[in-house]
């Protein structure tokens, strides 16, 4: 595999990131350069031109460019609509079931969706996320084999079973946009605020792994009790009700018939640094280790697993 | 008692809603005339003036009218900050336990708030709500005997247990102010609407009651993957999501440790007409009968209540 240059993109709903990359010979990612565009939901269905304009500035000295892109991009409310793919799936099926297209001379190659069914006919969705699962399979050899569980925080949290190199499962929480929700527009916060008190975050998970498993709509209550009573400042009310969700969202991934947490190899997080912390926080308390990755570097090895899968197997060809 | 003429007042956080009544000898409150106006967080402070406003064009024939007030006024943004009287309480803690002033030549009472701690130290509390289980014990006889519980649906639910005549406990859950801001801050629903659909309604009722109680942040995604599935339509997605909202709500309540749903003689639901239907119906899903009366009908008894305490112990003086 010769060294090459290409685009990779997250294209999500508020923003899109476009890193400049070099390939290496051993199919490692090298960043160079990020340019930070308009989310699929705020450039007025102008996905083309958007993305030109994020990129012109590399194609004099690159030339036209591939482009790698992954998130809500391949929506219904995206640029090309890319079908959910049914779990079990490995990383060649990631690698080659999205679409290629051309816009303006570049090569552009797009990720699926993946979805999963349970038994009692439930359903489940993931774009975007997909990327930093095969980022994190790359990490280690060991996540190859065996059963681990994969933890990706974000505006919905994502909880994956991965199986010997294949992701078998996966289950949606809303926690982060409850957060956003509850924290700007209900009676539980006056001032919103980022000053993170972990003392109140972790009585906040405390008191709801404590309580019954199915009473979220009455915890939550708790953090304008808590100020009635004077056990919680305005200022501490955030971090408090980031405890209530975070301890919610992880018991209720705990407790899925469709895995065990005793019984998997391994635990790991993959966020943001802020996040992947509270959710360790509270799997800490549970009981539960955990290792933490950065999702950011974990989405580029994952743009290299799609990228090694490709070139190695047109290298055969 | 003599025939009185008096004001009653709901002053919630966004409405003011004063009633013109007259109290007949046999303590009865006919109401005569409804005036409209802003609620607390609306009027800026001046909460005198807005009283003065909406009553005073009953005082040429009336002159200075008693006023009673229940509801946000009495909290801690609005006029008078009343505490709250700790369960169990019986009608004539709540007929006494609030604030007496004056203000322009009215006499004004403002009830108190109504608080309950648990055994695990959580703390629940409750204002406006207890006029419509003062107003509800008025309502026949059986209601002062025994043990009942009463579903109070709104902003926030109140489920409470009513025993021999005095309030025991109550739970609140936020239902409908999760409904309110997922309906319209959330990617589950892309057009809010009106339309009820029974329907869909009992299928995010039964999605909720069959699968795992502590799920709640999950099932709430269902109402995206259903619309992905072309399973739900976008107009049918508010009702269904009202579905898994009161179906979650109702589960909790019956799941409470502090109260047996089996062994209580009846369960009723005061609420408006709209969501008591709702609640019922998921009750009745879960095999449990209830009886529902209107909000607005069931305060106004609740104040002929505090009215008929108050006069009594007047009248033996």
């Amino acid at each position: 595999m010769a060294s090459q240059y290409l685009v990779t993109i997250d294209w999500g709903t508020s923003f899109l990131r476009a890193y400049l990359c070099e390939l290496s010979k051993d199919a490692e990612l090298r960043l160079i350069e990020t340019q930070v565009g308009r989310g699929v939901s705020k450039c007025d269905g102008n996905f083309e031109q958007e993305l030109l304009n994020c990129i012109s500035s590399w194609i004099p000295q690159y030339g036209k460019l591939p482009v790698y892109m992954a998130g809500q991009i391949s929506s219904s409310i995206g640029w090309q609509n890319t079908k959910y793919l049914p779990c079990p799936l490995a990383p060649k099926d990631i690698a080659f079931g999205g679409k290629s297209f051309s816009a303006n001379g570049h090569d552009i190659y797009v990720l699926p969706g993946t979805s999963c069914e349970y038994p009692d006919q439930s359903f489940d969705v993931m774009r975007g996320e997909e990327l930093q699962i095969l980022g994190w399979m790359q990490l280690a050899l060991a996540h190859e084999t065996g059963k681990h569980i994969l933890c990706l925080p974000g505006t919905h949290t994502k909880w994956v079973l991965v199986e010997n190199g294949t992701i078998r499962l996966f289950k949606t929480a809303m926690t982060g946009e409850l957060f956003d929700i509850l924290s700007n527009s209900s009676v539980l916060i006056e001032e919103p605020n980022d000053n993170f008190d972990s003392k109140v975050f972790i009585e906040g998970a405390e008191y709801v792994l404590q309580g019954d498993a199915g009473d979220f709509s009455h915890d939550l209550f708790s953090v304008r009790t808590r100020q009635i009573q004077a056990q919680l400042t305005k200022q501490q009310a955030t971090s408090y009700l980031s405890g209530i969700l975070i301890g919610t969202d992880a018991r209720a991934a705990q407790q899925s018939p469709y895995w065990e947490f005793d019984q998997v190899e391994s635990i790991h997080i993959v966020g943001s640094i802020k996040l992947s912390k509270y959710f360790a926080t509270v799997l800490g308390l549970m009981g539960y280790k955990s290792k933490t990755y950065d999702a950011k570097q974990t989405s580029l090895l994952g743009f290299a697993s799609i990228l090694k899968q490709r070139c190695l197997t047109n290298s055969t060809n």
